[in-house]
């Protein structure tokens, strides 16, 4: 049987090798939900469709000059990874560090909510 | 108006002072679920009472010699903190490193659930 946390281990190892993507692909339900905290079109992406627009907005958006991951860490269907990423937002060309606690909720073998604490 | 944020900065000021009981009395909802990701008696405990009895357990039970708290990291109506404790278990005498992502949903200013993740 996959358990939350053989689940939990794949993605945050595919996370640890900097494959985001590969991460979502391989996990996101069709019918995931992406929930940012700020506010903005982006705040909440319903759907597989509109989480992949926004993670290839992300891509498109930032630089990425170093990266962390941490976890996973689990608790029942859910599971949650930290991220530290050191980043420039091209926009604006403004270098930050970005750490976040992310949370996902599993049913059924695939990641139905994704949820960014920052 | 009482935000997430600022529930979320205060309960982590008094969890990085230490003050882990005086988070819990000042925030916690009447009727605060707490759920850890360990099978047993203690996986969900319900209502203050409960909470404070598991609490209590804990501190009977666990020798610190050292912790930290990262955080809050807030999203909509929920933060999350980062805690890693240096503990002995009384019990056994083992002596260990525990690492955790604590979520809290806040409702009407108050915890109304917390969530261990390990």
């Amino acid at each position: 049987m996959t358990t939350t946390r053989d689940i939990a281990d794949a993605f945050t190892a595919l996370c640890k090798a900097g494959k985001f993507d590969e991460a979502g692909e391989a996990f996101w339900s069709a019918d995931v939900v992406s929930l940012e905290a700020a506010p903005g079109d982006m705040q909440r992406a319903e759907g597989i469709d509109a989480v992949r627009g926004k993670g290839a907005w992300w891509v498109e958006n930032h630089e990425i000059h170093g990266f962390d991951c941490e976890g996973p860490f689990v608790n029942g269907d859910a599971f949650a990874v930290i991220f530290r990423m050191d980043v420039t937002f091209r926009p604006t060309g403004e270098r930050s560090k970005m750490d976040e606690v992310a949370t996902y909720t599993v049913a059924d073998g695939r990641i139905v909510e994704e949820r960014f604490f920052y």
